[in-house]
């Protein structure tokens, strides 16, 4: 059987009620931690401006936009939740292959579940189905894909928004296959845009455009049907090598889902064992920052590489600089979306600290290590290893730790009691009669 | 300065008035062969099922879709005009990189001028300015892209429909190069497709994606700036080897329009000698289809890679068969939309000269010949020896073919009185005041 074959058999054929706990356990995390990310981007620049330039054209307005008031035609409201959910970098990743692979799928299905009644089994049924689809053609063609250019959100997460609406539109074998075709024929997203508001569109498009796929193919809107293995097909078009093993091995027994990351911080995953390290230390022995003299860093060389910058004065440059990432961590103890504003970038005591820090690269050290000495105005100095970073597979955020994750970001745009809400809704989605509810309760629950 | 920084200052900057007259000249032949295309598909079965898709997302009504009553949204609307235009390969292609050029461009110019009011001169302008911006980064690509399965009129075409309407909403350089950077993480198009409704998609969805990366970059949605050449941009990550010097060398002086040429037939290209020969004996003869006792073919090897289908049934397998060119040439005289039907591939006289007709491939010949032999029952035989393939460059469709040809398309779905009257709005499109008319005129005209 065909690659594209097999996945569509999957994903047509996938029950929620038949999938591990743990797998469940980890969907209902990747579903928070999407909401909350979407939920802290919801009012970026970004997505203000591509509703200023779409919204006149949304059709039926049936669908919510997460944390917003504005109704949009549920493709357009895919793109937005896109958008908004990937804007500050804060979503999740797999070691695997590097993408961010909830954003494509749930922002598709909320738009989805906001315009039609949708109940929380077949929701999360659709999510996990949809994510190992995307997850297993990212995995196929990583590393050579990546490396030459391609951002794997964008080009993977229309396969998965595809699989997924076409779950929710019960596709038979035939019409999944169409959609995979006509996902993999609209399959884009250049690593070039990295720095810009179009990375975030990436997520934003690959949802919509996988909505479409799987709504044209519901109509009979033919494709070539082997879309992921054919010789001009997704696979041997965008990968110099690749393995479509990775597609079908072990289909319905593994989950990619297993091997999901969420961030403990809004920046470059390098900065994270520098920042972890750097907020034990503020636990640990309450550093009054002026008491701080010197701060000295043995990271990853590839840290100084991507994050090395020095003199800033924005918010977003403190993402690229692991200097900002120990100031706040040292003088802040957090590094949450309020650590990356101008105004954190710009506070006099982290400033200070930060033009104290040295940082030199040690190929001996992982990119999940870190070494941090701080040397006090006093002449004593203290020390931590961070040997394992916080948020990686080995040390991943605890349920709690998602929650603050999720209530941080949430702030932002949402009143307290609705947050609350929020969280206890998606702990308990696959229980929801109408998932709808919750994107309502997002937007009714706006602060702005 | 960079190659998109180039082309976006070329299409902020060129004005119709400044294009020689030969390059406008063929800018209206262009036109008047898009808009034939597109009301001659404008019922196929791939059309009706996109609208019934995709239809009921629509934002407010707009736009009139070519030779339809329905009216979309103009991004709707550039997708439906791209699906029409395209669906039976019969638009406009370039031998210097195979792709269908004007489609994407025009389906999303007709769409926007459809919606807003544009005059003919500013319309042209955008045309020519996107047609070659388009056809210039195909050439930069190919034939690496090509050969390794990219469907360059995806592919390319979102960079045509970017900058023609970037041009309509008379966007600055900054924006112009914020379009062609969001054109450049959307290109995508797979020849794995071919074969299937997808394939017609690809133009459409250029169009309509062309057509919002504009209107995001207006909105100022920022993207990277060198969207072309970056070493992750458009070039190096879709294409193994790549000459810049093709985007920009010449830029102003030199017009790719004046090296597009237009298909005489509605089927492959390879057997267009051969169709053309059997016609000109048909012509040249009168034979009777009862009178044909064999007919012989000598093409070029590649005739029989592509088009070497027997024993049809479908008006869809007549494209891939040289045997049937041949046997509708012979025995009507005429390939056009109407010999590619399941009742011709049917009609007894034609089956029975197609099922007399041989081939052989011969290297000596090129792809734009064909040698035919007819044998009579009565044991006479006539020759025809085809050098240049009508259609090529060598031998372009004269104004009034281009007429002959829109006519025969049209006249499937528009009245005859209103096609004329387009026909003649297509040849001075660029003094109208509103090319807004010539949509609803062909809506209006529609004769279903």
């Amino acid at each position: 059987m065909s690659e594209t074959r097999a996945l569509a058999c999957y994903v047509v054929e996938g029950r929620w009620a038949g999938m591990p706990g743990d797998v469940q356990h980890e969907a209902r995390r990747a579903i928070l931690n999407y909401v909350g990310c979407a939920l802290g981007g919801a009012r970026d620049e970004a997505v203000d401006l591509a509703l200023r330039a779409l919204a006149p054209f949304s059709g039926p307005p049936t669908a919510g936009v997460l944390g917003r008031e504005e109704r949009l035609d549920p493709l357009h409201a895919s793109l937005m939740n896109g958008i908004s959910s990937h804007v500050y970098d804060y979503d999740d990743t797999t070691p695997k292959n590097y993408s961010h692979p909830t954003s494509p799928v749930a922002s598709a299905l909320f738009a989805y579940a906001s315009a039609n009644p949708v109940n929380g089994r077949d929701f999360m049924e659709a999510f996990v189905l949809g994510f190992e689809a995307e997850s297993r053609v990212a995995n196929a063609v990583y590393p050579a894909h990546y490396d030459v250019g391609w951002h794997m959100t964008g080009t993977a997460g229309v396969f998965g928004a595809a699989t997924a609406i076409g779950k929710l539109l019960r596709l038979d074998e035939q019409g999944m296959i169409w959609a995979i075709g006509l996902a993999a024929t609209q399959a884009a997203g250049l690593r070039e845009m990295f720095g810009s508001m179009a990375k975030a569109f990436h997520p934003g498009r690959s949802a919509q455009n996988g909505y479409v796929a799987a709504l044209m193919a519901q109509a009979g809107f033919t494709a070539g049907v082997r879309g992921i293995e054919g010789p001009r097909g997704f696979a041997a078009v965008t990968a110099a090598r690749f393995d479509l093993t990775k597609v079908t091995d072990g289909l319905g027994l593994d989950f990619d889902l297993r091997a999901n990351t969420y961030k403990p911080f809004p920046c470059g995953i390098v900065n994270h064992p520098t920042i972890d390290g750097c907020i034990q230390l503020h636990e640990a022995h309450h550093l009054a920052p002026d008491r701080i003299a010197a701060v000295r860093l043995r990271v990853a060389p590839l840290v100084k590489d991507l994050c090395n910058q020095t003199g800033i004065t924005k918010g977003l440059q403190g993402k690229f600089s692991v200097y900002h990432g120990a100031a706040v961590g040292l003088v802040r103890g957090r590094a949450g979306i309020r650590e990356y504003t101008d105004e954190a970038v710009n506070d006099p005591a982290v400033k200070r600290v930060r033009q104290l820090t040295e940082a030199v690269g040690d190929a001996t050290l992982t990119e999940d290590q870190a070494h941090i000495t701080v040397h006090t105005t006093d002449g004593h100095r203290v020390e931590m290893f961070v040997t394992e970073s916080l948020g990686n597979l080995k040390r991943p955020l605890t349920d709690a730790q998602l929650e603050d994750k999720f209530r941080e970001q949430a702030v932002v745009n949402v009143a307290t009691d609705a947050v609350d809400a929020l969280i206890e809704a998606c702990w308990r989605i696959d229980t929801l009669d109408d998932v709808g509810a919750l994107v309502e309760l997002s937007a009714q629950g706006s602060t702005v």
